[in-house]
């Protein structure tokens, strides 16, 4: 029987992994490593790689926090006086060039005192300039990936990460999804191994597909209208993480280590007043796609 | 008897002014006006400045609008089924020279349909630096204005804006604060009339303060070091204004327009990895000073 320890060890190797592989996708800049604790109880392994190649500002986390449950969970979940026990991976990439994209990758598993578990997750892709053959390969890769454990998984995945990469008052979703996935635990009909195995495929998942996306575009020339419009569009996943973000509200509401939280902040970022593309324009054809979701496998 | 009208045109004359006397400071560039109707009433002027000598990116917007209360407003507080009345200008200015301050200004006016009314406002001031002469003076200048009218107003209102102008997951002041009202109406024992006076009293000091703070310093000589650390302080300008400014939150929550209210994020910011200020520094010395709020007219 797999306990929160094992999944936390498990959670601690995959980031090893994934620093390994980023690494030599990379070829120029290590991740360099922070630890820290939690007032509460636990701690974590922050690991940011900046000014490289390919990456110009990344993190992965890892972390394993327990204790009391914060009061604003309690509230939002309308849960009982407890303890918790909660673990993750979470990652953010910011790629140098313009034309690879901006890619986030989270695992967690969280526990109660009364025994109530559940994982959660998901992966999702943010071009600067949206690819078609790109975004489909994304998605199949995911499709892939949960169809080795539930056929019903992808479509309602993809759909909820539809639903939650939205930036409404911008009415653009962040970038063309991913999938999306929380509270899942037996009431779904499957044990807790086989949950834990779905989001271990996901995990093992992110450096291969990325290393892959990444791979066919960072030697692609751009120039400062393509740099500018990477933070133009930096600004918009800004936007997201700090108005509608749940992870970066849970953790800035609960005293979590900010510059953990806040890894995902891109080096830059911009605003443009009134910013309108040219009139047939990548950059028009790209702001026209995040007005609508759409299938990328069917 | 002044009504919501002669306010408006107020604010709207206000707007011109202060306009006026920034394309004076800036010598440069002048702004470029967007005329925006509301869907449910009313609608504004957004006015923006870019590339300038002196400013970088600022807005100076007046809007007048009203209708059926929105839910959210409603909501948050406590009001039944009414219509409203808003009008206002708001200001925010980032510049070009790391060692002139960003300001951020705003006086408005709210009415309901069961008569009852208020204005608020304020001026808040975040230089990148800060310097003791710069803060004093700026006080200095508000407490002037405010004794005009009420010996009470200053010491309540820079309080209220040290606790308004607090970025909590930083644990750091947003800048020096300044002034920050709210609800401003007969309960305080004075006329509408006199309330408007002093809202026009803070309106006209805008304009006089911002040309002298800026005038001193906008040819002091920066590098790349300054420019970077101006790009940091930005980056932490964005995380008020999108976690916790309430105009953005209300503007956002009630289907403003996003341009509008957005224009007070800057051309440009960033966030470096748990950035740490060398020892010694002016860097440092300023962190250390956003730790806690002071008095500065005493």
């Amino acid at each position: 029987m797999i306990d929160k320890q094992d999944i936390a060890d498990w959670f601690k190797g995959l980031q090893d992994r994934i620093c390994n592989s980023l690494e030599e996708l990379d070829g120029k800049s290590k991740f360099q490593q922070d630890l820290w604790e939690r007032p509460g109880g636990g701690g974590g392994r922050t690991r940011i790689l900046s000014n490289g190649d390919v990456i110009e500002k990344g993190g992965v986390n890892f972390s394993a926090v327990f204790g009391k449950t914060p009061d604003k969970i309690k509230e939002a979940m309308n849960l009982p006086e407890s303890d918790f026990f909660a673990t993750g991976v979470s990652i953010v990439l910011h790629p140098k060039n313009p034309f690879v994209p901006i890619i986030h990758m989270n695992v967690r598993y969280f526990e109660m005192s009364d025994s109530t578990w559940w994982f959660g997750g998901g992966i999702d892709l943010t071009p600067h300039y949206i690819e078609d053959f790109e975004a489909a390969l994304f998605h199949r890769e995911l499709k892939m990936a949960c169809d080795k454990h539930d056929p019903t998984y992808y479509p309602e995945f993809k759909k909820w990460a539809d639903d939650y990469f939205y930036i409404k008052h911008r009415k653009e979703t962040r970038g063309i999804g991913g999938i999306f996935f929380d509270h899942l635990n037996h009431k779904r009909g499957k044990s807790k191994e086989e949950l834990f195995d779905f989001v271990k495929e996901i995990g093992d998942t992110f450096a291969p597909i990325y290393t892959k996306l990444a791979k066919r575009k960072k030697n692609t020339v751009f120039g400062e209208k393509e740099k500018q419009w990477q933070l133009l569009r930096r600004g918009r996943y800004v936007e997201f993480n700090l108005v509608y973000d749940r992870g970066t509200k849970f953790g800035l509401d609960t005293d979590g280590r900010v510059e953990s939280i806040l890894m995902s902040l891109p080096e830059t970022a911009g605003w443009t007043y009134n910013y309108q593309a040219e009139q047939g324009s990548e950059e028009e054809k790209t702001l026209e796609m995040l007005k609508n979701t759409r299938e990328w496998t069917s």
